[in-house]
């Protein structure tokens, strides 16, 4: 089963990082896996191009099985096994209906700090508007407070129970502390961050390097 | 049933089309809904806020329950009436990993319309930087050619069949051509945009104001 499944990933990207923690859930430990260094540009290599034509990371296969949008991968491993491990979509109406809303809701936040990052270290700087940092400071920062109140203390984001919308989200909020986000500033948010830190899925699978060295960037001290 | 549903939407919004899609192919017909103007703000409006704390289009309530993000809607009806109308999410595995990859694919394709629609249209003109379009328009060109590649004739997205794939795709490439996207650079994205446009649940849902007015722009015309 796991066998079969080949993940190319990247270290502290949040997309890669999500694929993990769901094949974790569920119970695939023992997939074949590579990491890859994109400061490197290793995710450009022939064999990512092969199954992931845009050259970005996760890149997943299962058998001859090409699935690549991380949000994809854990749709798909879930429908697949969905007896096996955890079960990240629960059955009910009403709970199902805020799982989906809050894992998809996820993505939106992560497409916040991603405009936010790609214009701060991707955009030349002689290029770079202050007034579209701020901007874009400005929607990173509405969306996160939105997230803070959606936050209850010691609970997972759709309740008790942990779900597909934590797979999501999780990442970008761990990596939204990694770049300085403010503790006091987000109470909510730094509880849940701490209290699904040592859950065995999320321990197994923490971003090596960010255990191995100190950050290299407080770009959201001031969000 | 559909009854117990309300959908704020807006014409020509590729997220609300791909629900109002869902909810046809899935049967669930006479579902209360309001049509807002995006133009005047009323998607700003109080009632919406209540629903969508984000102000955004698609907002959608079954019941008590609300659901916003496009995809999400979709998902959570194929899920709640998976035995119902037509089965958006196939069985077996490899088509299934086909129709989950197209899908959220679907969403790259949309964001980076998004990035170049924000940019020329809502970046005051002052700090619009050409160096920034053109970047714009060479990603989005490049995703606009690996969608070409993407399409067979004569064919839904994910083979034969009309899956979700479809549900998310299909509105974002409308609005491509509708915003002058070369039928001839893209003749088999441009086949499928008539493949499925007389398909009922097209049809049924076909941005008003498209029907009853020409473009305003043809930004896309160079892509």
């Amino acid at each position: 089963m796991a066998e079969d499944m080949f993940l190319f990933w990247g270290s502290g990207s949040p997309p890669c990082w999500r694929a993990m923690i769901a094949l974790e859930e569920k119970g695939l430990q023992g997939y074949k896996n590579k990491l890859l260094n994109f400061e490197k540009g290793e995710h450009k290599q022939p064999e990512v191009l092969e199954v992931n034509p845009r050259g970005q990371l996760p890149a997943f296969r299962h058998g001859e099985k090409k699935v690549n949008e991380s949000l994809a991968i854990c749709m798909y491993l879930e429908s697949q096994f969905k007896s096996r491990g955890t079960q990240l979509i629960p059955d009910k109406a009403a709970d199902q209906a805020l799982v989906y809303q809050r894992a998809f809701e996820g993505l939106v936040l992560q497409q916040k700090l991603v405009d936010l990052l790609m214009y701060a270290r991707h955009v030349p700087e002689e290029e770079r508007q202050e007034t579209t940092m701020k901007r874009n400071m400005e929607a990173a920062s509405a969306e996160a407070q939105l997230w803070e109140g959606h936050v209850q203390e010691g609970s997972c984001l759709a309740g008790k129970d942990f779900t597909m919308a934590d797979v999501v989200v999780y990442p970008v909020v761990a990596l939204m502390f990694r770049l300085g986000l403010s503790t006091e500033k987000y109470p909510k948010l730094s509880q849940y961050n701490d209290f699904l830190k040592d859950r065995p899925s999320i321990k197994a699978t923490y971003p090596p390097h960010w255990l191995e060295s100190p950050p290299t960037s407080d770009l959201l001290k001031s969000l």
